[in-house]
């Protein structure tokens, strides 16, 4: 079968929006694959493109953040993201999203590149990101109803410490590229 | 602010089931934080754990699959993944997925940590193994509207190909496992 078929796009022939607001944008299409069934309801989320930033202060320590995740239901470790504006470009939507969260201006920030945040059924980007020589340059600029705490954390140690998928995949790829650049 | 106020959990004061069928959980919460602001609505999605799986056949080539992607619109080249059942052992989960979507066994099989998969909005969390010694032993067993096409490709050069967030984190937990081993 497999020497045959090839996976091949599906169509869709109806797409309804299920909830649309500014949290939040889910459809349910009604597809046909290239055997000529139907897969309906098939759920799609559109987020939009979301950045996670390793930041790295002046003397190499990690700038962590310590905050309520309301998914998940517990305070946790994390590292610096967000949402890509509309037309915004992912680095500059790194580079915003870590002054707004830490108050930190990077002196250096490396495109550590981008994967489909979940392929199946969103339809978004993640884009990862270090930045080099952080310092604080301004207050945290929060939501209403955003608390962060900062912390600065040894670089190795934080790696055993991440608890989400994106900030561990954005820490092993930045600790990647550091590895890479002191072997060259 | 930071030395006085900690992040702490909301309280969810009133949640609404927006979409619950066999596909998809969506629910809307009015939450309250320490501070009495109020936070609605808070849209949280409740998927099925999910299984990421690195499988590795008996010459340590890797195993991938490619397959469509329909919130990507994308064919694209991933590892063995799927959600785990109710009340299932993540790992009886990753060796299911492994038989339905590859038909093969593994003759070992690791499990390299778990992440929240997305902790602001959903619940779930997201396991990876490495699957090692896999041999075919029967015919894939693939969902009515499954359409995926089995490869072996070499591992290190399917980092570089592996284009979905939660597979190329399970490749860089595998590589760094394989690594830990080779030096110790």
């Amino acid at each position: 079968m497999n020497d045959v078929l090839r996976p091949s796009p599906w169509q869709v022939v109806h797409s309804e929006r299920i909830v649309a607001d500014r949290w939040i944008d889910l459809r349910a299409d009604t597809c046909i694959d290239a055997q000529g069934r139907t897969i309906s309801p098939y759920y799609v989320l559109e987020p939009a493109d979301w950045v996670t930033v390793l930041a790295l202060d002046e003397n190499d320590r990690a700038i962590a953040l310590e905050e309520y995740r309301h998914g998940a239901g517990v305070v946790g470790l994390g590292l610096v993201g967000g949402a890509v504006d509309e037309g915004e470009d992912p680095r500059d939507a790194a580079l915003r999203e870590l002054r707004e969260e830490t108050g930190c201006m990077a002196a250096e920030i490396i495109d550590l590149g981008s994967t489909w945040a979940n392929w199946g059924n969103q339809t978004n980007r993640s884009h990862h990101f270090l930045a080099r020589g952080c310092r604080r340059v301004a207050d945290q600029s929060l939501d209403d109803t955003e608390m962060i705490v900062v912390r600065t954390e040894d670089l190795e140690d934080l790696g055993a410490r991440l608890e989400q998928s994106y900030h561990l995949l954005t820490w092993l790829k930045a600790m990647n590229h550091l590895r890479a650049e002191r072997a060259s």
